[in-house]
């Protein structure tokens, strides 16, 4: 079955027809808040001074076809994936003996550890902790039998892209379904014609976390009371704010809580925490509205996550002042370093202790041997060992994708170009990387993409299904809310994998489910 | 008291409060598809050759005051002028009258009326039409009393704005109202902390209309029967597409009827009328679904309303085309033609017969003064009379327009260049022209408007207030059809009006009725 899926998927398109369904998508696109600011290869500087463009984001002309036994899957568990990160988070020890072995080779694994190890010396004010989540797979096909879900990464922060992706699972479902009984927007195919994709709730999802969140901190700690807030923490070149603002929409207009943006070079400048308050309240004071101060009762961090965006100490000391303030984090230090994919690696060590067990005590056995699963074979390098072997012989390194601790893309080693790679770095070095088997998503995947400078292309692609969850927990590990909804389906073309950008894309896309 | 709220209107802005509304409005645009494509003066040809860059609609920033007495008014009229304009639609031979009376000096409203006496001569086989239309008004400020209600004119061919007018209404509401009780958005004001923006449904009105048109339509009449939709006729290279959506999307969404686009360029390529069935279905054929054909019950024209959308015979054969057709049209020519400004003259004029209550013959005596309450004195000025005495004399001139035949604006020549401009043409031209008093907007009227590039204008400004209504007739003047809903206010820089367009702004808004 799923081999003749994808050969015959999707239908081939006359000049005609693409040409509507490009011009369709396009403009839905706009007109429905599917949209990112555009780059400076579209608009080149000096052509939109005043920052007003939009374009669509990137997006498959197409939903792709995924198993619906790995979405199933996915979706069952992501609640106890959710419990797995805020366990690893709230034990200390544990993670710290994990960080300790990357502070030498990882500078910013050993700042943010840092953070942490200042804020537990004067003391945490704040026991409550709120992950926002998104756990990547994709769907392994193995030579024989059903394909078989195998987690890609699982991140703890800024896991973007649920307001999007809610907009490319209506896109997709309008195009298959408007008007009833008599939509022509797609040529005819049977998968399009017996399916749509499935709801895609990330929206609800999300903004119902911070909406806990912003709950569970009580009262305002100030005196007098203050009115309180939710801080989306951003960068401030963003292009992807309509993303963001669709959680922000939902916070402000359903939960009616006041959401205000700060850009991570201005929270020094425009939050505080009085010397004077033990409870360390975090103060904000909108610049629009001088005469106004919240207390901010959750920080949402959609910036922080990449070493790129620590230009100086004063970043780090930002960065240190939200920690120790009495919001709640979304994530906490801990829960950013929790997503190492040294952590990862170490879940899905085949030997030694049984950590994912020990982590999910609590649990129903058979759940966690489901969750176990998930997981490709991946190996630590920092010793002689089964994973130098693999990464250096040339026919095995085909078989493995190499990867730092960072979030997002852009930063893994992939096949032959491994043991060249390794060999340039120093071998004390190796520990701050993860060698992980390649999972093998269908072969024969296809698709058309609309890129967001109005290039269409079509070709090969992998896709990655990614489930969001929002978990709230105190440092006890004691869980106050625990949620799983939506989810992204980011495809590639399959290039782009192999570390060549320029030609390829990554497009947002839904699934139909098979 | 109208006084005194203009003159302390709206608020000073610090530069952070300007910054964050101009961002907050930027970025709902977009998200909201409150947006419209840029123009080559944003987006310098070349750069995006794709067309996928989008920029916001020109927007107010604050809504705007307007007298509540005057709003009312305007809406409980609409019905009425509705009739009317059906009315005169109905009555061929008075409006032939008019139109003889205009054919020597404008070539466009000649070729409308060959239209129409060519398909009269074949035979009429549609006894159906549809009017959306829009009338404008400014709210009159006279020395003493209260501001009356004053028309500017009667649109009923291509009425535009409905969609992104109510997305400005939603723009303001939100950031008066969100996040209820604690928005802080604007600064502090009594006006904006006392009012919202009325409702504004001119999306739903408009589109109710359109679908009593295809309901109406009834059966196909092909053999077999073929599939029913309503067709946009639009110009080819229209900017303001997502205005045009909005109603789309709602036929299609709400009502769950087909619709399509075509380009006015397009038209005879993509429909037909066959020659053998005397039916004269109009059969549109889907270039992106070759295999599909549908049967127009309703043609909604957003194109062919200006002369220079009719570069050749070609264009008018097309649009005799769909008027022979039995699809509906929205407008009929004639219905285009009552559109004239002659015609709202002669409903105007002083002495003589009493046009409006003939037509008004079934009407509430007292509604009929109220609309005739809401015209500005207008001239003819075909021969020697009042008119050209008021014209061509310069003091009297400085409180008059000139306006010919077209919809839409910069045609119109203001006070000081009227005598200038008559003298320049031959005096047989003059019939062509209507003098009209000028209305009194609020003098002191100010807004601050975010032009589609970004930049932020701040002076005294002319509001206009439109308010749309949708009525179905038959052409023994039955009416199956008669609403009205949703409103749009147009505020433009007061400099615009004296023809300098330049340093001006005409954006979007909505009203506060005080």
């Amino acid at each position: 079955m799923t081999d003749s899926v994808y050969s015959s998927y999707p239908p081939d398109l006359s000049a005609a027809q693409q040409e509507f369904l490009v011009t369709a998508v396009k403009d839905w696109a706009i007109q429905n808040g599917l949209a990112v600011r555009p780059s400076p290869a579209i608009v080149p500087p000096g052509t939109d001074s005043n920052g007003v463009l939009a374009t669509n984001a990137p997006v498959t002309l197409f939903p792709s076809p995924f198993p619906r036994t790995c979405f199933q899957e996915a979706t069952a568990l992501q609640s106890i994936y959710n419990e797995l990160y805020a366990a690893i988070t709230c034990d200390t020890e544990w993670l710290g003996n994990i960080v300790e072995g990357l502070i030498e080779v990882d500078d910013f694994v050993a700042n943010l550890w840092k953070v942490h190890l200042a804020v537990q010396k004067e003391g945490y004010v704040q026991n409550l902790s709120l992950g926002l989540f998104r756990s990547d797979y994709m769907a392994h096909v193995a030579p024989t039998g059903a394909p078989s879900l195998k987690q890609v990464e699982f991140n703890t922060i800024s896991a973007s892209f649920g307001g999007l992706s809610a907009l490319v699972r209506e896109l997709h479902n309008d195009l298959l379904t408007v008007p009833p009984g008599s939509s022509i927007n797609y040529p005819s195919h049977p998968l399009l014609q017996s399916s749509t994709p499935p709801e895609n709730t990330a929206v609800e999802t999300l903004a119902a976390g911070l909406a806990e969140a912003h709950k569970a901190y009580g009262a305002s700690k100030s005196t007098p009371a203050l009115p309180l807030c939710v801080l989306f923490v951003v960068q401030k070149e963003e292009r992807n704010v309509f993303d963001q603002h669709a959680l922000s929409k939902q916070l402000k207009t359903f939960h009616k809580i006041p959401v205000f943006r700060v850009s991570s070079v201005d929270v020094l400048d425009q939050t505080s925490i009085s010397g004077s308050n033990p409870s360390r309240p975090l103060l904000y004071q909108p610049p629009h509205s001088p005469d106004s101060t919240f207390e901010v009762t959750t920080v949402y961090l959609r910036a922080y996550y990449a070493p790129d965006e620590y230009k100086s100490s004063r970043d780090w000391e930002a960065r240190t002042h939200l920690e120790r303030s009495a919001a709640i984090k979304c994530p906490s230090v801990l829960n950013q370093l929790a997503g190492c994919k040294k952590v990862q690696q170490v879940l899905a060590e085949p030997t030694g202790p049984d950590h994912l067990s020990s982590f999910l005590k609590g649990a129903d056995p058979s759940l966690v041997e489901r969750v176990r699963e998930t997981f490709a074979p991946q190996y630590d390098l920092s010793t002689n060992s089964r994973g130098r072997e693999l990464a250096l012989n040339p026919d095995t390194a085909m078989n493995h994708v190499l990867k730092p601790q960072r979030e997002g893309g852009g930063n893994n080693i992939y096949k032959s170009e491994i043991p060249e790679f390794l060999r340039s770095i120093p071998e004390s070095d190796w520990r701050g990387w993860v060698l992980m088997e390649l999972i093998n998503p269908a072969p024969s995947a296809q698709n058309v993409a609309l890129r967001n400078d109005g290039e269409v292309l079509r070709g090969n692609v992998i896709s990655e299904l990614g489930v969001y969850g929002t978990i709230l927990w105190d440092n006890s590990g004691k869980v106050l809310h625990n949620d799983q909804g939506g989810y992204l389906l980011r495809t590639k073309g399959k290039e782009v994998n192999e570390g060549g950008v320029a030609a390829g894309f990554s497009s947002l896309d839904s699934v139909l489910l098979f």
